[in-house]
């Protein structure tokens, strides 16, 4: 099962995702967000509005990130070797882990903002996940059963502010540098989240690909560390780094400009498509 | 005027500290949170109830962190000269800052726990800046008339996994590590937040002792640059950095323990004062 997030006329709402269009669940349940929803085990019950008829063609709403207010978007940093390798940086034994902001987030086709202030404006395709339950100190061979379902995400990354001093947040929290979607499928579509495929296209050519098998630290591992730290939520978000070759470290480097039409493909999961907006 | 976050029975809520005790605001305006108030400009009202006799004497509430769901904690790292000679590291030229999650606050004489999974609970004593207006790429000249108030800020860390990798993250974030309070004293009573006196006491010892003119990164300077990054909304908060003296750099090396007692006392504002308590 398909669910995201939109907006109607200037109405925010939720919704499952068929074939046809969206079947508005805001409507619907008494939840206000998807990650309400979540929280309140709506997703053992979605799949009863199955049949109904769709509210919307997909193209006609405004895309909103997945989740619009997560408690939590944890970030993951050098999670695969490639990326690594082309970073000069070393392996660490443990996740590298840093945070965005949810005013950061936008929607599959809102545009992505380079900001004034930089033009080293660069992608990074990266699965998301979300969390469904509320758990604290879980297992890595129990961390699956938490996950309500992945996404697409891409970390627009501010790479001169990310540079500032050696921790990455400013570069990593920009407003509106954070694609979050299409949509998010539920983890029941996705039993293995180690068997995808991912791709980052810029302009139609393939940026980034790698399968997430090559994860250092796999998804149960991120999950069963970042819950140690304290209790992931439903709605959660945990952003599991890119693979090799980000603009920043290709020869000449290619940063984002006005125009530029970024892609984040994954398997079983579809197409996150943000067209770049430099502010004036 | 002095605003609190706390509990009785069960049911949040937030009110004004006088003399006598608390003025239960939560049970007279429409605000649900210390954070809407502040959104809907309540601190402007808030006076008109200065005259009404107190619901709660002030120590027989449980405490809340002073925002207890901000939308942003944001927290500086190496912004006293003392504290980056005793750790090593180099002065940048831009702020440092990674983040905590609000799971990780903790109210005035809530306990606060050392993790199982370490032994290196340190403390951090801090001056935290809440945000009153939204607010985005202010200048300096302009920084300090988007403050709602001043508190004491505990930013208790676990130094083992704060140094798992380069990024500070996870050993800031840990569950119940970070005492937020007693209260907000508003702006108008601290006209230049580099004007204070901040001192961290460990069993009534004195471990940190500082003016808040030593910041290297001033509070107008910190909320520019980070406003810059992002809009900043009414409630989120800025940890302004530790000064020197915390516990892991000194010889030896000082960490907290079970029934330790951390006071943080900031002038003009007043004491946060926890008990350690070790998870078992």
């Amino acid at each position: 099962m398909k669910l995201c997030s939109f907006r109607t006329d200037a109405q925010a709402s939720f919704g499952v995702v068929i074939e046809g269009g969206i079947i508005d669940l805001g409507r619907r349940v008494d939840a206000t967000s998807l990650r309400e929803f979540i929280a309140d085990d709506g997703l053992s019950k979605a799949s009863a509005f199955l049949s109904e008829e769709p509210d919307y063609q997909f193209d006609e709403v405004e895309h909103l990130p997945v989740i619009t207010n997560p408690d939590k978007i944890i970030c993951v940093g050098l999670n695969y070797h490639a990326h690594i390798s082309e970073t000069g940086r070393e392996e660490t034994p443990n996740p590298v882990l840093f945070s965005r902001f949810s005013g950061s987030q936008i929607g599959h086709q809102q545009p992505m903002l380079k900001p004034l202030e930089s033009d080293k404006f660069d992608y990074e395709g990266e699965l998301a996940v979300i969390i469904g339950k509320e758990c604290r100190r879980v297992s890595e061979d129990d961390a699956l059963s938490v996950v309500a379902g992945y996404a697409c995400y891409n970390d627009g990354s501010v790479r001169d502010w990310q540079k500032h001093t050696h921790q990455f947040m400013p570069g990593k929290t920009f407003y509106a540098t954070g694609p979050f979607g299409p949509w998010m499928v539920t983890a029941d579509e996705i039993p293995d989240p180690s068997k995808l495929h991912l791709q980052t296209r810029l302009n139609g050519e393939v940026m980034q690909d790698t399968t997430t098998d090559l994860m250092i630290a796999s998804i149960p591992r991120l999950i069963s560390y970042c819950s140690t730290i304290l209790p992931l939520l439903p709605g959660d978000v945990i952003v599991s780094g890119t693979p090799g070759g980000v603009g920043a470290r290709r020869t000449p480097p290619v940063f984002m400009k006005e125009g530029d039409v970024c892609e984040i493909e994954i398997s079983n999961i579809g197409i996150l498509r943000n067209i770049i907006m430099a502010e004036k």
